[in-house]
């Protein structure tokens, strides 16, 4: 065992010198950048890498990923570190690669509406680029996180309930393969027959397949009309079954989002507002000044019928801004309720039929084991999150937050459901592959073993190899 | 090599005895029946399997395939044949599963828009199940296909440009492996990001990879108001390029197909309508009375700007059902009007801006090589067809309509398309993946050999292993 470790630092150090030869000053092993690389939002240990590399090209990722290859030395790539299961940790060490020097918006496809972009490119970030043109891209969850960490984690946020997530809305990927080839899943054609669909495969496979340095992203016409308001809502069962109608009738809201009470007052704490301390909607649509209202009308009278209301428009652009960068915030807001805590931020996703259900069952369990833990979350979905703030010097909230997790996980599987709708498995939904996947996991890891032989792409992440 | 047939030839008549024992009546070896299930409508020569069998569950195609893979037997799935790559030959013989006794739909969760069904339930069927709960499933090939043979070619057709393809409408699948462990790959949540995308490997693999034998497919609510109608064109370019900017408005067309007058003529003498014989969109929009009605007037205006008009409504449904059965007839039609003649029918897509220059470039290589071949397609993604007429025992016609289809692939890869929008690979498109994919076809390979290390899963499509 000894030896084999010892096999493994000499493997590291000689990718090191090698790469530190060819990037210079772009490689840095100091202890606070490898921290801060290991580091998420997340409440997983840091497990930093030996290395950070910071890249310019896929070549330039190529290069790393085959120095890497033929050392079988693990390589993990960095976005913006704001996956919260632990995805960018590197618990068997290696070299991290830091894509956010490829920032690059390589081309905007107007009357395609598709635009080619590198990894590192945020969301922000681009849509402020491609504002002017009247188009945007609508994946939004919440955190500025780079595009390619997007696409890895299948990520999807507010707006998916109306656009989809990360796996609708690319074209084609650029990775980068664990034997350093470069390829490119497809072309700009809206659609294909062609063969094996690597873009699907490679979208949410978390760094373990390959890394991805380019997308080429599906846009939008940014709508006529934008209307966001906020509805209280009596009770959280009802503002539940408002969601499930909404749904069911087809309007196409662009966003409908559920706080819990708990996390109301929390966000009215932490951004500044005024609203009442009751389980409320956020809701945003989309369309023509007419489509739009009527959209927003036809919620109104759902929401009456389920003891929802008034629903309070916010008119203003910068109303709007103020009400979805709270709802953004909401991690932050959760953690400044709870001075010292660390938060065990989980998401889940069920069929919307049991949502109500589900989220009931999550409060009631919450309240009974005596923890602070808001509930928010895509609801329109079927997907929601809680974030149980913990006191990681109190074993026993420690464990009551460790059970309530994985209770609500096992609740959502139960419900015919998913351990999680978009935050990923990282290290920290690993156990729960085999209940949710069944054979399916074997498929997956025959998959990943023809892929990536050698394990070095991500390892300890999805599953153990 | 001779000992190599003989050892195939025993190890087939091994497995088809085992099978006639389990099955009896459900397993034919007989010639016609062989023949039929080798058959499609196709240009593609038939190339029969040994024995055919009809599974009515998972369990049975599990037990077809563990024999198949015990003697290393190919094992084809058959839906209802109306593949047009040559997807269910069986080059290397073997055992074929016909799917149409797995015609049950098992579930329909109205609530949660989805229903589960077997593959063998073809697409008008479950339509006609699904209307009484004011439902539908928007995936429409033409053909009344298989669902499963749908989702296995990645199959897409008229409504794809506004509800997407069967990749943007499936949850999950259930699918028999090559070992014949029965896999489930995803849950009913409308999201998740739990491990690889297994349902997007299945989907469109083309039956190489597993069998698909039940699916859980996204429905929509019937639109409120559903409009339909003609738009004749001074030209095939006016046409086009009008598709082009519908497209780049974001008119959320349900529909926008092109036939040019070639085909427009084929369809009056086949389908007894009286069409100006000139290009020609067909378009259908879907929404509340206001919202289509709105459609109908900003493509109307589009149209008159590329010397397109009158749009002519089809107000009644009976008026509506006739001249959509007319454009699903393109097939039926090319044939009548080249008595004798058989159809190469190609597709290609590519992005939409592309589009007008792909069509034309098309239209003035037909028409330069003599050849009888009426434009089709379903514009509104980029992708359209062409059937070339062909009298095989013409050897010159012949390499002139094989030339052509070659170089019409070529062209729209040279644009950034793909060789095949929806028709698949099958054994039609195989010699253009390389071009097509890179380095991305050793990927694909890789995940081939990996699920089906003997290749007994539909042998010699998509790539030769």
């Amino acid at each position: 065992m000894a030896s084999v470790q010892a096999e493994q630092e000499s493997a590291v150090s000689g990718v090191i010198g090698l790469l530190k030869q060819r990037f210079g000053e772009r490689l840095s092993t100091s202890g606070p950048i490898r921290e801060q690389h290991g580091h998420t939002t997340t409440w997983h240990k840091n497990e930093p890498p030996d290395a950070v590399v910071y890249a310019q090209s896929t070549d330039e990722v190529a290069e790393v990923v085959r120095a890497c290859a033929a050392a079988k030395v693990p390589v993990i790539a960095f976005g913006t570190g704001t996956s919260l299961e632990g995805q960018v940790n590197a618990p068997r060490g290696g070299i991290c690669v830091d894509m956010s020097g490829m920032d690059r918006i390589l081309a905007v496809h107007s009357e395609d509406l598709d635009c080619t972009i590198e990894a590192g490119v945020t969301r922000i970030r681009l849509n402020e680029h491609l504002r002017d043109m009247g188009l945007f891209f609508p994946i939004d969850p919440g955190a500025d996180a780079s595009l390619g960490g997007m696409a890895a984690t299948r990520a999807s946020g507010t707006n998916a309930v109306r656009y989809g997530t990360m796996r609708e809305n690319i074209l084609n990927l650029t990775a980068v393969m664990p034997n350093g080839e470069i390829v490119h899943t497809g072309r700009r054609a809206k659609k294909s027959s062609s063969g094996y669909d690597l873009t699907h495969l490679l979208v949410g496979s978390e760094g373990t397949l390959g890394i991805i340095t380019e997308l080429t992203l599906k846009l939008h016409g940014i709508p006529e009309a934008i209307t966001s308001g906020v509805c209280p809502f009596e009770t959280l069962e009802g503002a539940c079954n408002a969601v499930i109608t909404t749904i069911q009738s087809g309007i196409p809201v662009a966003r409908i989002e559920l706080m819990d009470e708990v996390h109301v007052r929390a966000s009215n704490a932490y951004s500044k507002l005024t609203l009442k301390e009751t389980p409320t909607l956020f809701l945003e649509f989309h369309g023509t000044p007419a489509s739009a209202a009527e959209q927003a009308e036809n919620f109104g009278a759902i929401a009456e019928e389920f003891g929802g209301g008034p629903f309070e428009w916010a008119e203003r652009t910068e109303d709007r801004n103020k009400l979805w960068t709270a709802r953004h915030n909401s991690y932050f807001a959760c953690c400044a309720a709870a001075p010292g805590k660390q938060a065990f931020v989980t998401d889940v996703c069920v069929p919307i039929s049991r949502l109500a259900e589900c989220v009931m069952e999550t409060k009631r369990d919450v309240d009974e084991n005596r923890l602070f833990a808001p509930i928010v979350g895509h609801v329109g979905d079927g997907n929601f999150h809680t974030a149980v703030m913990v006191d990681l010097d109190d074993a026993d909230e420690l464990a009551r937050a460790i059970a309530l997790v994985d209770r609500m996980v096992k609740r959502a599987l139960a419900m015919g459901g998913t351990c999680t709708g978009e935050h990923g498995v990282g290290q920290g939904k690993m156990k729960y592959l085999k209940t949710e996947h069944g054979n399916g996991l074997d498929v997956m890891r025959a998959i990943k073993r023809a892929i990536d032989p050698d394990s070095i792409m991500n390892p300890g992440k999805i599953f153990s190899m």
